[in-house]
């Protein structure tokens, strides 16, 4: 009890600690009038100076300049980001999967049958080669056992738990310190400049939600993702929303811009994702009228982070690569244009993990 | 096509003529120290003096306060409105059921075979008894025929078109001009109290968009509505979203708090109906802890609108409505509490309609 306390300390000290609420760059931002030569040296501070970070603050500059024929009207700056792998890390698997195995190992005591019944056992055992033997459908039983049959608000207190007690296996630190330093001063920057800046994940949207606002500044009202269906329920007076195990829209790949037309109703003038998921959302997004930009991130860096692109089983970046550099969309190559990757907990600037 | 371009502007004139985009009552609000009382004279105008309006005015009060036990965050401060018969009217058909008897009649000439087939028949001829004999099954297939097998951008354009055009056959004036006065002083009362407004309506969401910015001053993204099947179709390299008849969510009834769930992902503080339809919403928005805000609009007006409640085939209002005055939620009495119903267009203040 004590420990999850002060995990949830951790938690909360380390997303104020990257200034997610009180972002300085973006207090300070510059101007709207301000040419991005005469800023560049003082935003997005994380990443190199290059021509990504240039296509970056030329589009900013271009779409909030009302001289510009590429101005756009601040109620149509609408940017869109995929979570993993765009915003937070998501290896060795993804982050709301390796959730769910720690809630099939919480709740084991519960179903003892388990130990000898596919896909529990592989869950318990972290047995990830059993796991993707039970394919698909091993998944959809994972992700039952471990996000329905509860109401919405028992639900989010299990994921805030979790964030609060989980370690990263590699990096040992909460998860919610594995998201990148450069991309959250990129959401501050673009909201600086009076972008609305929205989620959208292939991730279940309540998962998201609970930690959304205070790690990435982004409202749950700007969560788009999968979700389960949820039914409305009055007892003896008493109204609640309980989760079923019935998948209801799956936010990736053709689903984004479906998710984008269905919870924002406008096209994004921005978007950024990092895999062949988010293929359809860039192209949704290109084929607006006027200024556009479209942006992957390249994990780049073995050292720093991950590398891994066209073969990777988590987040593979293979068609949408290709598309990218036919298209000349934006490529963000991790080693080479993040001076920093990862947002630390403490201000003092500790590089140890990067 | 001139005369379709006049509506238009008539259309666009109605809208900056009730004030939504620079709403003086919400550039003017009180600072969020003054009290109610002070404030009481200056602020939504067209609301008669009464419990109903001290009523909000407490509300809005104590979760501004800092002070007040009773004190809300901005970011909670979430406000969802029903729409037909809530901030427009709704009689003698929900509106979109107008236009979808409309474009039935539009859509003829290329449909021979309707002249004989029901329910486009009835659709056709304006026969609502015949309508209200094809049930739902009918509606459907109205809906289907009216509201699928295009692009959401050529949907977009019907339903412009079509609120440029459509006049009322009571009020002999646009749709877009049958909003409440009252409400669209209430949206900008919260905004200007740092609410966030959304509309959450049994009516179809993309319907519904294209005229919530510009009349309600409500974006696309903070709309809730039912809504259609979307798929993601790419042609030739060029991205299309086409809506399939097929319906994907009834955002009504039970689907309120859903919906509420599903897009907002936050409980309101504050929701404001009028039918049975939203009895659920008002229950969801009561169960949150702190201080919450359920209200009612009751048509009791039939001579400068309609009056109507517990027997109306349209809007009908009867166990909502016993909920209400067993809980004490504040019922809108449109008769006793309303100056003025009608926002007009006009900005001289002609009350010929009212």
């Amino acid at each position: 009890m004590q420990q999850a306390r002060l995990s949830r300390r951790r938690f909360l000290a380390a997303s104020a600690g990257v200034g997610v609420c009180g972002w300085a760059p973006a207090q300070h931002a510059p101007d709207q009038s301000g040419s991005s030569e005469q800023t560049g040296q003082t935003v997005l501070p994380s990443w190199n100076e290059g021509a990504v970070k240039a296509s970056i603050l030329d589009f900013v500059a271009r779409v909030t300049d009302k001289r510009s024929t590429d101005y756009v009207a601040p109620r149509e700056r609408i940017a869109t980001f995929d979570n993993d792998g765009t915003l937070w890390a998501e290896q060795p698997v993804y982050f709301q999967l390796q959730f769910a195995l720690d809630r099939i190992r919480a709740l084991a005591p519960q179903h003892p049958e388990w130990k000898e019944m596919q896909p529990y056992k592989a869950a318990m055992e972290g047995d990830h080669a059993a796991l993707a033997a039970a394919g698909e459908k091993g998944l959809v039983e994972i992700i039952a056992a471990t996000h329905a049959g509860m109401t919405t608000d028992a639900f989010n207190k299990t994921v805030s738990d979790w964030l609060a007690s989980a370690r990263h296996p590699r990096f040992d630190r909460p998860y919610t310190e594995m998201v990148y330093r450069p991309m959250l001063e990129l959401l501050a920057y673009l909201r600086s400049n009076s972008f609305k800046t929205f989620i959208v994940s292939g991730g279940g949207v309540e998962f998201l939600r609970v930690f959304a606002e205070e790690v990435y500044g982004v409202p749950p009202e700007q969560v788009v993702g999968s979700s389960g269906a949820v039914r409305f329920e009055l007892t003896d007076g008493k109204p609640a929303l309980i989760k079923e195990p019935r998948v209801e829209f799956v936010d990736d790949g053709p689903g984004k811009p479906v998710g984008i037309n269905r919870f924002i109703g406008r096209r994004p003038i921005l978007a950024f994702g990092n895999s062949d998921g988010d293929q359809q959302m860039l192209e949704w997004t290109a084929a607006g009228s006027g200024a556009r930009f479209m942006g992957l991130v390249h994990h780049t860096d073995a050292d720093r982070e991950w590398a891994y692109d066209r073969a990777s089983p988590v987040g593979r970046l293979d068609q949408a690569l290709s598309e990218a550099e036919r298209r000349g969309w934006t490529i963000v190559d991790m080693k080479r244009d993040w001076g920093t990757v990862f947002a630390t907990p403490t201000a003092s600037g500790s590089r140890a993990l990067q």
